[in-house]
């Protein structure tokens, strides 16, 4: 039986990035859990001594600070600096973008608007860049209800669709005399459900490997589960079953956007094994 | 009979403005025609000694040049400039609005496009302002044949459809990192359409006074007409029919673009003595 990876899959590259960070890093603390998987933060513990801070007021004693992937408040960066801790900015460069964006708009004098979820870490600290505040809004209705000046700035949380953004726009092209847009959004999410559509049409039997309460996994596993009946989802090798691939060409793997490499090589040996 | 003109009807704001200026410098040449309404260029003639030239190259001679709502290209005024001729500018304020939005996004390093008829006056003199050259397009179509940078500026040609404009904008926001969009379309025409539907409505006759050639005064027609069956569109007073407004209570009144006001005046005069 073959054996075909999805053409995009698992981590994205911001956090890839962070993790090798903390890797090379050692001895040091992330603010806040650096991804959502109990495994690898676990593996960063034991083989690095990377621990885990509930936020920055857990900061004091800590000789070495690892911002995560979200980024971080200006005024949780103002604490970390404060306590005297080393910080190693691991803040994903596409999340850095629209921070610097909403410092320099609001200072040119533009009222800023982020589409987004107003409680994600991420939006948080892209809002606290903005000099008077920028506004957080998840559709045309929240907008409506702004009060808003002539010149318009608006950027994106990174993982928004474009789709509804550009519902956005439109509503303030037509209301605004002056909109500047900054499409700040990462097709990695994206890119990972167009590769599991196209690798599930041709496989025969398709393997999702990622948390079973993960949102995005669930969503490529349902995206499988339309082209491919054969499709099951998995936390890891251990649930994989012999009767699965009885009969099957072409096994297609994908994996969520927090589950690592290792584990994903995990599977990919152990299907390997399997006599079918 | 009731007589009631629409709420907004014949000139917009630049051309009431263009023609005041007109008047207040006498014994001037427009450089191309002021309006497209000849009688009205005959009085500005014969009243104002107010000539037209075809364009900028006939200067030669002329003491005082009116530039036109239109606005002229930076070549042109180069012209005039150098003629020694007195240059009164009468160009649309929202004509130049566009001309120093594509001025400075160009200096700036944006690539800029206007969304527009590249044929038309307005447009050419908008253009004209970018530093190397905007690109002038009418769809999603001519834009998709571009080759642009990262940096994205657009405005609008002052008499173009806002859905089509937003039409423009979400492609640009779907494939550039930043676009700067500025809405510069002048809402007057279409404000004396919704004028005239919502007469209309209303109206047991209605008279449409324009050119009838003129493409803005039939589109009123054809929207007068759809909502009151017995409107009828005139050039002058001399066409009135006094049949039209047998057992007719209100007569509503509308005009096109080009139609000076004191055609209109000659018409409401004439209507308001006809006896029902």
């Amino acid at each position: 039986m073959q054996i075909k990876l999805a053409k995009s899959y698992g981590f994205c590259f911001g956090v890839k990035r962070a993790i090798k960070i903390a890797e090379n890093t050692k001895d040091a603390s992330t603010v806040g859990p650096l991804i959502h998987n109990n495994e690898e933060i676990n593996r960063l513990q034991n083989n690095f001594n990377v621990n885990t801070l509930k936020d920055e007021n857990e900061i004091e004693g800590v000789k070495r600070a690892i911002i995560r992937t979200h980024g971080i408040t200006k005024n949780g960066l103002f604490t970390l600096e404060k306590s005297g801790a080393e910080i190693i900015n691991a803040t994903c460069p596409f999340v850095t973008k629209p921070q610097k964006i909403c410092q320099k708009m609001s200072e040119e004098g533009y009222d800023v608007i982020i589409f987004g979820d107003k409680n994600h870490p991420e939006v948080k600290s892209v809002q606290s860049y903005a000099k008077n505040g920028a506004k957080v809004v998840l559709s045309v209705e929240d907008l409506k209800e702004l009060k808003l000046g002539k010149k318009i700035a608006i950027v994106s949380q990174t993982t928004r669709k474009i789709e509804e953004f550009i519902k956005l726009t439109a509503y303030l092209v037509r209301n605004f005399k002056e909109v500047r847009v900054f499409n700040t959004i990462c097709n990695a999410t994206f890119e990972n459900q167009d590769a599991a559509k196209e690798l599930a049409i041709e496989a025969d039997v398709m393997i999702i490997i990622g948390g079973k309460n993960s949102s995005n996994t669930k969503q490529l596993f349902s995206i499988s589960k339309e082209c491919c009946n054969d499709s099951f989802l998995i936390e890891n090798e251990k649930e994989l079953k012999k009767e699965w691939f009885e009969n099957k060409k072409l096994c297609g793997i994908t994996a969520g956007a927090s589950t690592p490499d290792w584990i994903i090589e995990k599977v990919i040996g152990k299907i390997s094994k399997i006599k079918v």
